[in-house]
């Protein structure tokens, strides 16, 4: 992609009011933008950075046996009163709920247990059809009272959601520690480390779920955990305070500010016992279905990774979920030599595969190119010049002047060179 | 993908009260899932149908210069009332549109110019800043008063649509003559033979609008068309009746019913004039955006596919969206040796990048199996069995039994054959 038609540009400015250093960024960059509060636009450059998460997720669930799909967003009330959820207080602030011209009632989705209950109610007939593991990215609404901290917390947002369905408690569990196990691994591969933190169920669950928090000081989070083992409680449901010994291995427990990034429910058998969804075991006899859910959400992961991922000048993309590898610039491109050099190099990267954002303006200063590389933090910056492609600059000739977006100093490379060091990263 | 996994399984019987082909056979096939009339899940065999059809109109238009993004669904009033059109009469008997807890207004999208128009006017600031190509997949819901034909007419539907802006008519003609090309590309690609049809602009301009009709027998809508050149109307705008002379080359004017799969609208400064959308041209005049949008439905292209190919046992996906490439039937699969040789051949089709369905189940008659590998129409179906697999067995011995899902009879390939075989088609 070339820059100069890239939609849109990059802002000098972040716009007023933008607290959090992921909308301050993510906005500038000109990665997302507010339709209104807490309701963003995907654009281009933070589309391409989602689907890289959505790949990651998809992938590692896939390898889990799980298998994707896509469920309607809105939701006629009748089968969320079949839990009484439709009706829940908690619910009721934050679900939209409505009625269509003709008198129907509508929900917009937060989530999607009922829905998922209501299928395999139609399918599942046997322990023969069971376990099931299916998951959706797909978008989900909250009434939030207030949507603050840019794209952390939205009215409107992207959600991966699985659900697993199984004959037994056990079985349940064996899955649900797969999960933990594979959550890990998704978030590890897109450069977030993560904490597993025990939590309430919230308005899912009367059991406790399952929290993976990035530590972050701008967390909306608080969480108490152990500094030697894996004890880790949100503060909704910790009954004592930092400082205090953990009651599982007697060190001391600290606090700290987290950023949910994914969450995990053991629902039992609430809803298939509510939604009235049984199947035939070996012996012939109905029995409830066991069921979990297990939620990621992308647009949240970008910008938590923003929040951890950024110095002073801008955002530095971990390399995984990159929009583009490389940032090429080219300087002095009024001359026709460097300028075609600059093609070329593009072209030849391209044709290796590798994602390039060439920055092909004229008439833009190689300060206002570098500032512009550095906000938006692609990985890697590859220069093309006069310096880089004079006869008479010696040692440069014909080599790539290229930085790494989290190093301070530059090389210069061949293309061969810079080939297999996009390819060893 | 092993069929023993695979969620649901087919039905042998269409939902009672599914009158068209697509319904019939989607539901039946395990491709999609009815939630309420109008509402559909995709279930993980028609996702992946849905997700070829998608990639194809995304090659496409990334190939006449556009680019993705992903906009909000949920739509505050007021943006709405700056074209008038939240409260023009026909739009509110489509878009569902209602108050939040706290009295706030919003939409559900049924299409998305009004917020192109928004965000051109927070980023477009000069000619050099045009022209602009931007589309994107989303959901769009239409509270239609019938939602009938299967998934060709849906409550809630999947939507590709771009928009384009550009500084005059001229360029905004050559770009919207483009996408007519761009579009039979798409459709052609797909197995979609389409006519550009005129049309009325609905609710979207006072313009006559483009359709990409195809032409079948238990399409919706009414066109006229001449058989010798290009002209083509539909009912709504055709002055005239059938029989009657072509009014451009004077030939006879046939009558067809058709489903319109794409839509192109020439909007021009409508938009941009309402919510006073400007950019400055060469001598620093403020001017109108002109601007046009453009879309396509991938579900209900989905539905289309199956109306047209499909026989009296199940659906024939042409090659490029068909969800697997091959449905691999194992038969005797109690007998070691067999059951050994099919999980080879099954992993051996995989390493060669091939989309696999294996037909795994064990105590399912070969009849069964053969029935569903039909009435789920991936383009090859391949056989092992004891005649393929047997010691003695003759001429059959280590060749593959094979048989295209459109042709009668099934021939014997060894594996290197059938490799071929795919790769070539």
């Amino acid at each position: 992609m070339k820059y100069s038609q890239l939609f849109p540009k990059t802002l000098k400015q972040a716009p007023s009011g933008a607290e959090s250093i992921n909308h301050q960024l993510l906005v500038r960059g000109g990665f997302i933008d507010q339709l209104f509060a807490g309701s963003w636009t995907l654009l281009p450059l933070g589309l391409k950075v989602v689907t890289k998460i959505n790949q990651i997720i998809r992938e590692e669930l896939n390898s889990s046996g799980a298998q994707e799909m896509q469920m309607p967003l809105l939701h006629p009330r009748e089968i969320w009163d079949q839990t009484g959820r439709w009706s829940n207080k908690d619910v009721q602030q934050i679900m939209y709920q409505f009625k269509d011209i003709h008198g129907r009632e509508f929900g917009l989705s937060f989530t999607h247990e009922e829905i998922v209950m209501n299928l395999l109610g139609k399918f599942v007939k046997s322990y023969k059809d069971l376990p099931l593991k299916l998951y959706q990215f797909s978008t989900k609404f909250r009434n939030e009272l207030r949507a603050k901290s840019g794209i952390l917390r939205g009215r409107e947002f992207l959600m991966k959601d699985l659900y697993s369905a199984h004959v037994s408690e056990e079985d349940m569990y064996i899955y649900y520690e797969d999960v933990k196990k594979v959550y890990l691994k998704i978030f590890q591969r897109m450069g977030l480390d993560t904490k597993i933190v025990e939590a309430s169920g919230g308005v899912f669950t009367d059991k406790n779920s399952h929290e993976f928090q990035v530590l972050t000081e701008v967390g909306e989070d608080t969480i108490y955990y152990c500094t030697q083992c894996d004890f880790a409680e949100n503060k909704e449901i910790y009954q004592d305070r930092e400082g205090s010994k953990c009651p599982r291995c007697s060190n001391k427990i600290e606090e700290a500010n987290s950023i949910e990034v994914g969450n995990i429910f053991p629902l039992g058998t609430k809803y298939s016992k509510d939604m009235k969804v049984f199947y035939t075991d070996e012996n012939g006899k109905e029995q409830l279905i066991w069921f979990a859910s297990y939620g990621i959400g992308p647009t949240r992961v970008l910008g938590t990774l923003v929040e951890i991922y950024h110095d002073e000048r801008g955002i530095i993309w971990p390399e995984s979920v990159a929009p583009y590898q490389v940032y090429l610039v080219g300087l002095d491109l009024e001359g026709e030599r460097v300028k075609g050099e600059a093609e070329r190099v593009y072209k030849l990267l391209q044709a290796e595969g590798v994602e390039v954002l060439f920055d092909d303006r004229v008439g833009v200063s190689a300060g206002e190119k570098f500032a512009d590389a550095d906000l938006i933090g692609i990985p890697y910056r590859v220069v093309i010049s006069k310096k880089t492609h004079s006869t008479s600059s010696g040692q440069a000739k014909d080599k790539l002047e290229v930085k790494k977006r989290d190093e301070k100093n530059t090389h210069f490379v061949s293309f061969k060179g810079l080939i297999s060091l996009l390819k060893d990263s």
